[in-house]
């Protein structure tokens, strides 16, 4: 591993350690949430941010912002005066538009200055060479630094050194190239010495080598490290620090023969060659294996380049009056209102990386079982603390945001080297979020907009404690957030008689099919070793807001032994395992988990959104059970109520599977009218629990070969108990197998085809809600015909069930239940008709689902074979079961609500696939006029927020 | 069965015979064709055939049509005057309009007049009423006929009568009632007797009576057949003809008493009440469930309505100096210019369907050896042959068209009864068209319109000699044109195996699969128990040119017994069947075929079709003999070759294979390697065929597992010779099976993921090409990627591609040989992005088979348990795989054609699914803008003539 990279390793795991200590303290840390956004939304949001710095910020910077210099290539900042801002991200990258912007606000900053992204371009262009006109302004710059820091660039006596860092538009952390203590040579480390002692000096210039040759000058790292190696070994000591000024000294001559005899040349002298060269590598690597594979990874354009940052250089390393930290302004983990950070006495970034000594709390607040006893920053430094105090406040209310900043104090001066916005928990977001808008730092809108929709999702579940020791076995796909412990079953039925004895279960599978549901039901979480984030088990298991961690291909499941080998284990039906479906982790044993607390800011926050939002949020929900916990997580309707699923329950799968084998259209009846009363009181249990609110009930819609057994030893017992033949069942089964059953005699097809099965369903519904309504609740049923492909079909199936509901309204005595009649959307061709279609129906929902597989070509279970490798390479951005492929599918969205409407101004327009939990999709969704999204009871909230974030965001872009 | 229906079917079953004979003086008669062209098609032809006479037809008629009086609701015609035309079809049904057309013609025609179709509306609207000043009408009308006739309606001395006919704009054959002798009671009959003669008045009596009860007052039918057969078995005699005039005067009496037995009232005597009972009942019929249903089969609009035509009665039967015929003005089976027909002396239609007297030919050149010896109309009547002769030459002349006509001669003077267009064979219909534009009757763009472009298919293939003594034991679906015979083998490589040792056979299955295409391809013909119209089988065959009959699911097909049963008859392999592609007939043993004569007419038929035609056609080949065989049909150019089929030569299925088992992109490399040089001297060969013309080559399309075996011997033959461990070979078969293979891992995403692949095939395309340039022959290869859905996916590809051709042309010293590449345009999103991918592709094809199947959610090979009913019951007009969804995926051609040109407005566009050989789907694709149509080689001169077609069509719309 490179310097480089332990380097920015290191300082990664650093913060990281900061902020489970906040987490430690209070409630366990969730960062999994702040990791999981992703570079694309972060770079949203920041840019949203930016606008509100952009709007409010101070004049200086907003005069900047107003007027960019499209000439200008190089920006100064120093003492209170800069020639950029927050909001020229674009042009001087995260990292130097905060500099400027700290600068402006007369924070002190080391001065310094901006070498802009455009010369990135420019200096690929001319084949690696950096234009005369940037190296002018550049020598213009730093005549300005050497003037506000009274130290001259290359000078013997009072040398000016620099740091050289790269700064892209977006966070690319660990990607970029650093060069620190920039200068030195064999005169200057002489004025060094005599300004910080000769050891600093010497350690400095060793560094500087070391850092040079690896960045620069492309010289295999290991040829310093083991010199340096050599060193210590020479003296007897272990540690760097345990060298002396002298031995430094030596080493440094070691170091420099080493990069002559290596590049044949001597290492540059002039400060000047030695600061193009630094710049130059920047750049350079703005094109290295590393960055470019990451920009892949992220959408971070190659065009957008990187900006180098030049500022002088500052020491936390210069004596016990020195020090350096990180802080973050409010906790990263809890959002509490407490200013939280960690320093060191006497050190710069290396030294707390190196791991020697404990890093100390700044204050109080941020004291953790580990810090006992260790003095603090407001007590040892009262006056850089007070300072620290002061600039935080001043930075938050500034960028109206929690900050994470850096700060080194040089000889008791305090200075900021960086601010940001703070990674944070997704419970912190909303804490915080809420305490700043009543801290009157953002507006409720403001409010809205900063938590990411889609964290919420795990608020909402039971997750590992971050402190439980685990043994981690294997790792599939984090499939449904939650965690779950349980002893593991390897089949449905035995999942459900384990949980009626009282235990609590694991369903392991290959894969799952529908005839697990009621399995998957009962078990606390699911495993498979077969599917992707979007398989059968993965979908179910997100719509019952239950674990599920997929796809874990380490698994080798044996269902005639009863048992799994996993790597070397051999786990046994029984065995207890705990499955982590929002990291994938498979565990042995229990492991504690925590289960989260919805605190008052979460639904003062939601209160909020509701109040924004103009979308409503159904839910996919097919039992009461489901209803009421999506009422409770807000819900203003059931979007989708499968039928089928309630096909599968031991009572009625016989006189489903009778329907199914029955010869002609009496024998079908006779087994719909053992359907029918059940099916009854299921509805009237969804209109009892969605009672005022609309209830769509989608009609039958998977193909019917799904209902009946695969295997022989299941084939033979359906037989028996229907009083068949096996050879019957079995012929039955194969003139129903399908080559594409997604494209097949399924949904309407079905009701064209069978008209009674529709007609049983139509007659459930209705008399299902004239029982309720005569309880005096109100009931608005739709009824939802799936799968409509042609006009024709909507029209006939209308006109039955429209017969249907009649026949049973007379009676039922004239009853005033009025079941509204609408269509799935999901066929390319029906959106593509939709002006026609629309003429037969009262509603549409979107199946975004369906309408990806059809219109994408893209069959959700067998993609796991190239999609991955889409992702993974680029090709596409993101998985379009996922986030709603906009540029394709969005079409046929936009396009049927479009026409829809033409013909039927009032058609109400919502959309039940998977998209609708989906916070990127809900905005869509938003901006293509419909009426509302329905998703599976736990993305509730997630839709809320999102839709008032949507809300917000037109709102903007219309004022 | 009712007289109703005797008689139609009867007269249908006589104007069949004449075309019969007619074929068996000549050729053998190919009734098939005409009788295909379905009813939409010939309402179209009609249309366009208005269009002429409209334009054309003399000075009364065009008047009338040009200015019609949208009150007037009854319209006389009578000697030289008629208030109608044929122009006005819509207002008059097909036969009135005709009527009033010859009437104006100054042809003789019975004088009578046609009540509107707008009547048939209000008469619904009113309840079942003729409205007042419809009646008054009516009367005015019939004075002028009396006055005409010299008869009067009711008359006691001279009695006028009439039939009542329906006639609806559409022809609906034997749907609708007819009413003959009416006016005939127990007065008029009397005045009859004087005219005519006791006996015949009195059987025009009897027979009035017998269809009045049953068409106007709905007496079951077998009422009056029972006393009529007791009639003749009190007298001891066979036939009605051998009963007398007084036998005739009792069994009147016994009719009447019937009818009023039966209905409880007198049949009505006021000839006025029975004219009014008649044209309701007419109009009535029109809501008859025939009718309904006929019009729901055939896309005629309920609201159409019919025509009533009310005509004075003539007879052919009133001595011997009477007659009856029916003649064609040109031979309908050869399209010889010959006059055509048969008569009977004294005789009206039902006498002659009686099947007692055999039929005379009208002349020489329509005699059959049936007729030896019969006296000819021209000998007999040599006056009113002559007048008959001037009078077709008149109608061919006006209608500009071959007619079919029937007169009636009643002492001695000739009458007109009805003229249209004539039914014809294929081949006559070529004939015809040539023959017409050659005597400047018509142009010749109207000679390439007035063929049935879809006919053509039957011209092209050996069919059944239609006089041949048959066995038909069975039918299916007819898939594929032509007849083959042959021994039955029951799989592909016996078929193979057979061949080799110099059988013919026909290779039956439950269904095939890619793997039997060898086998297919060896064979006669196919027949298969399972499957439909677009099953694999149907596809592959008519891609072959191969007759097909599928989905015959009599068959019970016992591939262990190696034999079939059919009903009772049991089928061993070996045994001789004859199956017939046209029919669906499936037969035992051997029965004659004849192979088409394509004689000068199609060839100067089809060159002025290239002419006039804009769109270019290339055809579907996989080999270099399809490709020449299409080249001799016409082809431009190769549309689709598809590289897959090649995979399964026994010569490298095994090499495929290896390449699907290897575990790294070495190994497959390895693999493929092997098949580089077999594909590139197929394409070689391919080039060499097509030298000068552009050939389309795609890339890898279906999915891998396409290539392994399936049961388990063939894996345990396949793991033999490569020697692998059979559990391998499932495993990576299991590994590749997919539950939606259609949107699987198929096409470009197997390019993506297996880059080797296309690599290997771009090289073999390439090469090929300069080989094959090398030796003087002008090579336009365009490699085509299949399954785009994404436009990075394309990006990606040509990029590879690029990089394999340029290589290529480096090896082979800077080769000119430069290959196009481009993409299918066959999944929806592609089509809604076409701007984007065409930035990457130089041309599109549309793949309109899986544009269906995806846009539709319709598996063709799935569709068969539901598309039939739908289709049956009318919910889709068309099978959406055989003629274009215009109204649905439609849309996705014309826009993904308008967005690719949007971006690249030289961009080639094609199109090679199915639908390339349909002529409603090229017109259709010709209104788009496409520049080339590629279909099966046997279709391409289908295609040429359905393009030119378009042309003329487009240019009418224009001019």
């Amino acid at each position: 591993m490179t310097a480089r990279k332990r380097t920015s390793k290191k300082k990664a795991a650093r913060k990281k350690a900061v902020r489970k200590k906040a987490g430690a303290r209070g409630k366990a840390a969730r960062k999994g949430a702040a990791k999981k956004a992703s570079t694309k939304k972060a770079a949203k949001k920041r840019s949203s941010r930016r606008k509100f710095v952009g709007a409010k910020a101070g004049a200086s910077s907003r005069a900047a912002a107003a007027t960019p210099d499209s000439s200008r290539r190089v920006y100064f900042f120093g003492n209170g005066r800069a020639d950029g801002s927050a909001a020229m991200k674009e042009v001087l990258g995260g990292k130097g538009a905060n500099l400027a912007e700290m600068t402006s606000l007369g924070i002190p900053v080391p001065p310094g200055f901006t070498i802009s992204t455009a010369v990135c371009a420019q200096y690929s262009e001319r084949g690696g060479k950096l234009p005369a006109e940037v190296k002018a302004d550049v020598l213009t710059a730093l005549a300005k630094v050497e003037q506000l820091m009274g130290l001259r660039f290359g000078d013997a006596e009072k040398p000016l050194l620099v740091s050289v860092r790269s700064g892209a538009r977006a966070s690319m952390p660990g990607m970029m190239d650093t060069v620190l203590n920039l200068g030195l040579n064999r005169v200057t480390v002489e004025g060094l010495c005599q300004l910080a002692g000769e050891r600093f000096a010497f350690d400095s210039y060793r560094r500087f080598i070391q850092m040079y040759g690896d960045v620069v000058l492309g010289l295999p790292h290991d040829r310093f490290e083991q010199r340096l190696e050599n060193a210590k070994l020479r003296k007897g000591v272990e540690l760097d620090t345990d060298l002396t000024a002298a031995d430094l000294r030596a080493l440094v001559a070691e170091f420099l023969e080493t990069v002559e005899s290596h590049t044949g040349r001597p290492f540059p002298e002039d400060p000047k060659e030695q600061l193009w060269g630094a710049v130059e590598a920047v750049f350079r690597s703005w094109q290295n294996n590393r960055a470019v594979a990451y920009r892949r990874l992220h959408n971070i354009e190659d065009a957008w380049g990187t900006a180098v940052n030049v500022q002088s250089m500052v020491f936390g390393n210069m004596g016990d009056d020195c020090a350096t930290g990180v802080a973050f302004t409010r906790n990263p983990s809890t959002g509490e209102r407490n200013f939280y950070g960690e320093y060191l006495i006497n050190a710069q970034g290396e030294d707390v990386v190196a791991g020697v000594r404990t890093p100390q709390p700044i204050n109080e607040p941020s004291r953790t079982p580990d810090t006992e006893g260790l003095p603090t920053l407001e007590r040892e430094m009262p006056q850089a603390y007070k300072e620290l105090v002061r600039i935080y406040k001043r930075l938050e209310k500034h960028y109206r945001d929690m900050q994470d900043i850096e700060f080194t104090i040089q000889r008791g001066k305090l200075w900021m080297l960086q601010t940001r916005s703070g990674k944070r928990t997704a419970a912190a977001a909303v804490q915080i979020a809420v305490d700043m808008a009543k801290e009157r730092l953002i507006s409720r809108e403001e409010a809205v907009c900063c938590v990411d929709a889609s964290s919420l999702d795990q608020l909402l579940h039971p997750t590992i404690d971050r402190n439980a020791d685990r043994q981690v076995i294997a790792r599939g796909l984090p499939a449904s957030p939650g965690a779950a412990v349980g002893r593991v079953v390897f089949s449905a039925e035995e999942a459900e008689a384990q949980v009626r004895a009282g235990e609590k279960v694991v369903l392991v599978r290959v894969e799952t099919s529908p005839e697990d549901i009621l399995g998957m039901h009962a078990s606390e979480g699911v495993l498979t070793a077969k599917g992707g984030m979007t398989s059968h088990a993965a979908v179910v298991a997100r719509g019952m807001g239950k674990c599920c961690v997929a796809g874990c291909g380490a698994l080798a499941i044996d269902y005639a032994a009863d048992q799994m080998r996993v790597g070397g284990v051999v786990i046994k039906a029984g065995d207890v395992i705990t499955i982590d479906g929002s990291s994938g982790e498979v565990m042995l044993g229990v492991v504690d988990t925590v289960t989260p607390e919805l605190g008052g800011a979460f639904s003062e926050l939601m209160t909020w959104a509701d109040r924004i939002r103009k979308l409503r949020v159904r839910t996919n929900a097919d039992t009461p059970q489901d209803a009421e916990l999506a009422r409770g997580f807000g819900a203003e309707g059931i979007g989708l109520c499968r039928t089928e699923h309630m096909f599968f329950e031991p009572d009625r799968i016989l006189a489903v599977r009778e329907m199914i084998l029955a010869g002609d259209s009496a024998s079908r009846e006779a087994a719909l009218a053992k359907l029918l009363p059940i099916q009854r009181s299921d509805f009237e249990g969804i209109f009892r629990a969605m009672a005022g609110l609309p209830v769509t009930v989608r009609l039958l819609d998977p193909p019917l070969h799904e209902f009946l057994p695969k295997t022989d030893k299941d084939i033979a017992a359906v037989a028996g108990e229907l009083r068949s033949e096996v050879a019957e069942v079995r012929a039955k089964l194969e003139s129903l197998m399908e080559f594409n059953p997604m494209l097949g005699h399924r949904g309407c097809r079905l009701g064209v085809t069978f008209p009674e099965i529709y007609r049983m369903q139509v007659r459930a519904i209705t008399e299902a809600a004239c029982v309720v309504a005569a309880e005096g609740i109100k009931v608005k049923p739709e009824i939802m015909i799936p799968l409509v492909a042609h006009a024709a079909e909507l029209s006939r199936l209308r006109a039955d069930a429209a017969q249907v509901i009649a026949d049973v309204r007379r009676e039922r005595g004239g009853s005033r239940v009025r079941p509204s009649i609408g269509t799935m959307i999901e066929v390319p061709r029906a959106a593509l008709t939709a002006d026609i279609i629309a003429e037969h129906a009262d509603f549409f929902s979107f199946g975004t689902n369906d309408l990806t597989q059809m219109a994408y070509a893209l069959s959700r279970d067998d993609a796991g074979n190239f999609l991955p490798h889409y992702i993974e390479e680029g090709i596409i951005s993101d998985d379009p079961f996922v986030s709603i492929d906009e540029e394709g599918i969005g079409q046929l969205v936009r396009l049927g609500a479009e026409r829809g409407r033409s013909t039927r101004p009032d058609l109400k327009l919502g959309i039940c696939g998977e998209h609708g939990g989906d916070p990127k999709s809900v905005k869509f969704f938003a901006t293509v006029g419909l009426d509302y999204v329905s998703c599976s009871p736990y993305r509730v909230p997630l839709a809320r927020l999102a839709a008032a974030q949507a809300a917000v965001e037109q709102d903007e872009a219309v004022g």
